[in-house]
C-alpha cells in the first residue's frame, strides 16, 4: 500500500482511496432497497477481503438483511473482524446478516429443484437468498430427467408452486421438462456442473434458453443469487 | 407427395401420414390449457403451409384464442382458406384466432419497450402475446441508452408497470438501464438487429444475461412470443 | 465445359475428367458392400446433377439398393432420365433405387421418434434409410417434452423398440428422457429446427452430447442418414 | 455445517440435509437396473467426498456392481473407510466394488482402441465399465492415422470385434479410419488430449461428428464411461 | 456515379477515383514478379466486375500469366470485353490470361488430391494456379478414408511426389493419413463441404491444424489458390 | 397496415402507431446537437423504407446535415420523395442531405486508408461521415501488408496525418502496421471482406483488438459510420 | 542454462544469447519517443523476471519514465535490484521508473470510470498510464448502470473531461450510456470481471463493440495500458 | 499400480500392461525413419514420466537423434536416469539425444523469427528441431511489426534464407508482412501469446490463416517442433 501513500503527494487526484476517504472505491446504494425492495448483494470476485468487510459494516449501519455471495472463507474471516454476528454458508460461499425477520407465507412457495447432487450449491444460493427476502422455499435435490420417474414421484409439490427455480448443469433438460408440468413461472439457472462439450454451462444454458416449453426464463451460468432474487419478487406480487 | 402413396402399401409402418390419419405428423396438446392456462401455441418455421393451416384448422374447434408465430405470407393464405376469421401481423409475422375476449386490467399493465425501431417487430410479438392472453398492455419504443433522457421522459410510465418487456439488439444495454430502475420482474428479450459483431443478437443476449441488475431473466433471441407469454402468466399472480 | 476441352491438350495431367474416363471425379467403392453390409450412398451436395446421375447408372450395374441424400429436385431430374426407375422423396430430399426387397422382422422394430413437427424431414431420412436396409421401422412424432405426457401415451412401443432414434432440435431435450427410459441404445440426431441461440443445431448437439443418461450416442446435425445406418447396423447384430 | 444447524430452526424448509434424512442430496435410482440392465453409476466431480461415500455405502445394500468415475484419490479414501471392498484405479481415477462375477463371451468381445499413448486413461475408462457389466474386451493402444502401418497390423482383431470403442484426441481421423474398415458399431470419444487449436477435445469432438464412414457415432469428450456403456448394451443386444 | 461526379468539386480530396486516376482504387503490384517469382493474383470477391477488368486490362501490358479468382460468370463477361484471350473455369471460378509458356518437368510433380468428388472445385483452383507457374501436377480425386484402400491403391504415386496438396471437407482426415505416408511436404486445405457441424470447413480445418502426422501445414478454407502458390513455390526449391 | 386498423380499437393501448401520432416508431433526439455536436444518423437495417423517409422528412425540418447509412436503393427511393434533395452513394449504400457547409482545415486532415479494393465501401462509409462534419479527408487504398513498399511509398502523408482511421478484412495486420508508424491515435475498422476463417471479420477484429502498436482502438466490424464520427469529434478537439 | 552454454559451441548460429550480446532476446525501440512520444512500455507476461530486469536496465539509460505492465512482485524483485528507484503497483501490476516530471493541465483534464469495485485494478493501470505521459486524471469509480443515479450525481465531471476511460465488465452497458451523455472521446476497456456466461470478458467486450452510441471505440479485455495510451494521445492534441 | 495386478487375474484381456509387455502402451514406429527421413518425437503431455523415460530408452537403441517435447522438469529427472546422455532445454521443455552429428550447409539456412521475446521459447522449439535434423538456423527475435523498422534492419538476413519460420502471438501479424517480402516458403506458427481476446492464440492463428501474402500456411498454436520439422523437410529438397 506504500505506492498508493507515495503517490498521493504527487499527482492532482489521489483522494480517493486513503482511509478516511469512506469506502471510494465503492458506492453503496442505500436508496436502492426503497427502489427495489431489497438492499444490495455484494458480489466478492475481484474485491479484496478488506474491501467486502468495509463494504457489510458500512451497510450494518442500516436495518437489513445483509447478502455476499462468492466469497472465500478468508473474505469470511476479515468480514466476521467487523461484524461478528455475521454468518457462513461455505457449501455455496454465501455471507449472511440476518438483521430482520420476515414472515414467509407457506402457502406461496418457491420451489427450487436440481437434476443432480452437483447443482446443489447453485441452488441453495438461490434457497437462501429468496429466504432471506421472506419467502417460503421447498427443495427438490437429484430429480434429472434421466430417471424421470424420480420427479413424477414430486408431482404435487411441482404444481403446487408459485415460482420454481430449476438448477441444472450437462444438458439441462430439467427446465424444459418443469416448464411443460406447469402453468407457474419457470426460472432456470445453467450450471457449470459437466465436463467436455459442456464447456462450463454453456451446454445447459443454450437448452434453457431454446427450452420448447414457454414460460421459462433464464439467467446466467452458476447465478443463483439472480434466481433467488427475481424468484422472491416474482412471489410478491399479487 | 406420389412417393407417401407408394410406400404406404410396402412397409409394415406407415399409417401415420396418410389422409385419414388426422394431424399425425402433430400432436395437439389439447389438456395444456388446463395445465397451462392458454392453448398451445404453433411455431411456424419448419412446418408446411399446409401443416399450420390444418392444425389451425383443429384448433379452431375449441374456443380458445389460437396464436401461431413466424408465419409468413403464404401460411397465412393456407390458414385463411381453411379459417376465414384468422388474421395476420405481418409486421410480427403472426397470425392470430380471436375466440374470446377477456377483460383487462388497466392498473395492472405489461410495459414493453424497445432500444430501437428495428426492435418492434419483437417487441410486438410479446405484446400481442400478453395481450391475446387478457392483459393490458402499454409501448415505448426507441429509448436506448445512447439517449438516456429519451428514456428519463418515461420514468412514470416505468415505474408504474408490473412487468417489464425489454427488446434490444446490438449491445442491449436497456435492460439493465430499466432493471436498475424498477423492482418489478424485467424479461429481457435480445433481437438480431445488429451486425457485424452481434453475431446475430449474441452480443445482446450475452449483455443481458451478464446484467448487473438484479431482476431480469432472459429468453431467447428474438423470442417475442415467449416474452409475451411469461409477461402474462406473470402478471397473472396474485 | 470448352475449358476442360481446351487443357486436356495442353497440360500432361488432364485424362482424369474426359468422357471415357469413367466417372474418373469419384471412385464408386464397390467392394463395400461386401466390407459394410451395405452400399456406399451419395452425398448430394457440392456434386452437380450430372455428377450424381452419373454416379446413380454406374450403381445401377449393381444389385443393390441406391440411395442418394440432401438431393435438390433438379437432381432428381437428372438421375430420373437415366435411371427412370428412381423415386424421389421431396419432403426429405431422398433419391432411391429400390432393388432388392429384405424380409423386415416385426418382432426387431427401430423406433424413429421426433420432438417437433418440423424435425420430420429429418427422421424420415433415418426410417427411409433402415427401411431400404430390410428393417422394420416404428414412428413417433410431435412428443417434445413439453408435453411429456404424449411420450408417456405411447410408452409401450418406446420400451419394445429394440433401437431408438430420436431427432429433435431446439434445446434437444427428448434424447436424455428417452434414454432414461429404455434399455436399448438411443442414437440422437440433433436437428437444426429452431431459432437465435439454437444455433443452427448446436444448441441441440450439446444437449446431447451431454445427455445424463447413459447408452445415448450422437450423430452430425440433420444426419438422418447416418442415424439410420447406424440403427440398421446395430439392428442387424444377434 | 454449523451453518446448516443454525438455520434448520429457523426457516420452515430444512429436514433434507439432517444427519437422519437419509441420502437427501442424492435420489439413488434403485429400479434403474431393471429398467436399465445396470446400476447407476455416480459422477463424482462437483459432489463430495463424503457425498460419494455415503452413496456407495448405500447402494452396497444391493447386489450389483458398482462404479464411480472422475474419482480422486481422496474420494477413494472417504469411500473406503465405509466400504473396504472398494477398488481404485487411479489411472482413470475410477472406484469400484465388484459384487457379482458375469461370464463374459470371448466370442463376441468389444474392441477398445487409441489413438496415442494419451488417451489410454479414456480408454480404460470405457473398457472397465464394459468389462464390469460382464463383456470380454481386446485393447489396442497407440494405433494414430499418422503411422496407418501400425493399425494394418492388428486387422484381424479390428474386424473380428463386434463393438468398437475408439479414443482419440487431437484430429480424432482414427474413428473415420476405423469405421471404414469394419460393418460394426464404433462409438467414438473424443479425448481432450491435444493442445492450441485442439481447443481441449473439440477438434476431435467435431472430427468424429463428421466422420465421413457411417456407423459411427459420438459421446462427449473424455466420457469413457458412457461409451463403455453403450458399448456393454450394444454387445448385449441378440 | 453521379455521386462522384458532385463530390468532386465539392471536397479537397477527391482526385482519387476520377477517370485519369488510373486503378487509384487498386495498387497493381508491378514489382512483385522479382521479388515473388509471381504476379499478383486477384481476389475478386468485394470488387466489381468493372474494377477486375481494368485491373486484368492494365496487368495484361506486362508479360506474366494473369490469374483471377473467385470470379463470377459476369465478372468475366466484363473482363472478356477488355481482354478477348482470357479463359474461364467456371467450375472453380478462375479467370486466366495465358500469356507465357513455361516448361514443367514430369519427374517432379505436384500431387493434388481430395477426399471426396465435392472437394474438385478447390482442388482445381490449386491444380491450376500450381499449372500456371509451370509445374507438373497429377490428380488422385475421391479416396477418402472411409474406403481408405482407394488411397492405397495409388500409394505409388503418393510417395512419388515431390509436394502433396490434400482439399478435404468433413473431418479432413486425409490429410493425417497421407502426412503419414511420405517423408514430403503436405499442404493441407479445408473446404467447406459438409454441413451441421462442419461448420463451414471448421472442422477440417481443426483437424488438419492438429493433426498428428508432422511435415503438414494447413491454408484457409477453400484456400486452393494459396496451397498451389505454395506449392509451386515449394517445388521449385532446389 | 389493415392488421393494425382493426386493433386500435380493440385494446385499451394501440395509439402509438397510427397516422397522426407523428413518429411513434422514433424518437428523434434532437437535443442530441447541442449534446454531441452531430444530429443522428439513421440505421436504416430493420426499418421500413417508409420509416426511414418519415425519419428524414421530419430531421429536415433542422438545419443539420443528415446521413442515413445500411440503406438500399429502395429506402433512397422513399426519401427522395418526400426530401428530394437527398443524396445517394450506391457504392457505400449511405443517403445524405447537405444542409450546411462547414470550413474544413487542410493543415488538420484525417487519413483514412484500407488494406485492399474491396474494404474501400467501408472506408468510404468512414470518410464521408467525418466530411459531412466538417474535415478534411484524404485517402490511401489497397495498401495492405502483402506489399507493403506500396504503404512506405505514402509515409509522407501517413504521418502527416491528424488522426488515421484503418479499414482492413482479412488478417487485419495494417492497422498494427500503421500504429507502429505513427504517434496520432489510429481507429482501426475490421472488414467483413474475405472467406473461411475470417469469419465475416473475426479474424481482423482479434487481430486490430490484439494489435501490438498501442494507439489503436476498434468499432465494430463495417462500422465505417462509428469510425468517421469519432475520427471528427478527435479531429476536433484543440 | 547449462544448456544454452552447450550448445553455443556446437551450431554455427549461437550468439544470440550469449551474456555479452546486450539485450539479443529483445530490441529496444529507442527511436520510437521521438517517432511514437513516449518509450515503450514493457509487457511482462512470458518474459522472464530476468529478461524484464535487464530490458528495465538498458531503457534507464534514457531519460524517460519507463512502465512494465502484468509484472509480478517476483519481477519486480528482479528489477528493483538492477534499478533501485523502480516502484510497484502492486493492484494493478505495475513497475514504474519515473525520471521526467511532466507539467499536467487541470482544465483537460482524462476521466478514467470504472462500472464496479473489481473493475479498479484495469481502470487503476490506465490511469496511472496517462499521469505517467503527464496528464491530469479523475477519477469516479462503481457507478455501473444498475444504479444508475449514482452516475448522474456525477455528471459535472462526466461532461467536463476531455477524454473518458471507461472500464466495465459483466455486460459493459456504461460504456454506452457514457457514449450517450457526452461529445468527447470514450475509450471503452472490457474487463474479464464476472462469471458464466461472461465468457473472460467476451460479453463486455461484445457489448462495446456494438455500442449504439458513437464516439466509443474498443481496446482489447483487460487493456487498461493501452487505454490510457490513446487517452493520453488524444488529450495532447490541439 | 495393484489395482492392475488385481485385475490380470481377473479379466480375460489384461495382457497389456504388465512389466514384461514391452512398452505396450506405445507402438514406437521404427520404420518411420525410412518412410519419413527423421525418428518419430515424443509428445510427453499425457503421458507419465515412467512412460516417457522407457519410449526414450527403448529409442535410444537405435542411432538417430531423439527429441521429446512439451517435457517439463520431473519427466526429465526420470529420462536421466534411463539414458544419462539426455540433455534439457528447460526454456523450451525439449528432451534431446544427440546421437549423429550431421553436416549443415550455411548457405541452405531456415531463419526462425519473433515478433516478441515472450515467442521465443516456441521460437527455439523449431529451431532446435530443424538443427537437430541436420540444418543451419538463423535466429532473428523481437521484430514485432509495431516497430517495423526492426525487421527491415535484417532485410538481408530475411531475403537470404531459403525457409522461413515465423512465431508470433496477439495479432500474429509478423507473418503476412514477412511473406510480402520473400519468395521462399513462411511457415507461421501462432502462439499463445497475449491475453484478453487472443483467446489463447487464436487471434493470431486466424490471423495467419487470413494472411493476405501468399506462401503462408500455418501450423497449430505453439506448434514449434511441427514447423521446425516442416521447415527441414523442405530446406532438404533439390
Amino acid at each position: 500500500m506504500e505506492w498508493w501513500e507515495s503517490r498521493k503527494s504527487r499527482y492532482p487526484v489521489q483522494k480517493y482511496m486513503s482511509g478516511f476517504d469512506e469506502l471510494s472505491f465503492a458506492k453503496i446504494d442505500n436508496h436502492r432497497h426503497e427502489r427495489r425492495g431489497f438492499p444490495e448483494a455484494i458480489f466478492c470476485e475481484g474485491k479484496t477481503a478488506e474491501q467486502v468487510a468495509q463494504i457489510v459494516e458500512k451497510m450494518n449501519e442500516g436495518e437489513r438483511n445483509i447478502l455476499a455471495t462468492r466469497a472465500g472463507p478468508e473474505t469470511f474471516e476479515a468480514v466476521k473482524k467487523l461484524v461478528p454476528e455475521a454468518e457462513y454458508h461455505d457449501f455455496s460461499r454465501l455471507i449472511m446478516v440476518r438483521k430482520e425477520e420476515i414472515e414467509a407465507d407457506p402457502d406461496r412457495f418457491i420451489l427450487v429443484m436440481t437434476a443432480g447432487t452437483s447443482d446443489i450449491p447453485v441452488a441453495e444460493e438461490a434457497a437462501v437468498t429468496a429466504e432471506l427476502m421472506g419467502h417460503c422455499v421447498e427443495r427438490i435435490f437429484d430429480v434429472g430427467v434421466a430417471g424421470i420417474h424420480r420427479l413424477f414421484a414430486q408431482q404435487e409439490k411441482v404444481t403446487g408452486a408459485n415460482v420454481l427455480v430449476v438448477a441444472a448443469g450437462m444438458e439441462g433438460a430439467l427446465a424444459s421438462v418443469v416448464g411443460g408440468l406447469v402453468s407457474k413461472p419457470v426460472i432456470a439457472v445453467p450450471t457449470s456442473v459437466g465436463y467436455g462439450a459442456s464447456f462450463g454451462g454453456v451446454a445447459a444454458l443454450l437448452g434453457m434458453l431454446n427450452s420448447c416449453a414457454s414460460g421459462v426464463s433464464v439467467v446466467n451460468i452458476d447465478n443463483g443469487f439472480g434466481a433467488g432474487r427475481l424468484a422472491g419478487m416474482i412471489n410478491s406480487m399479487r
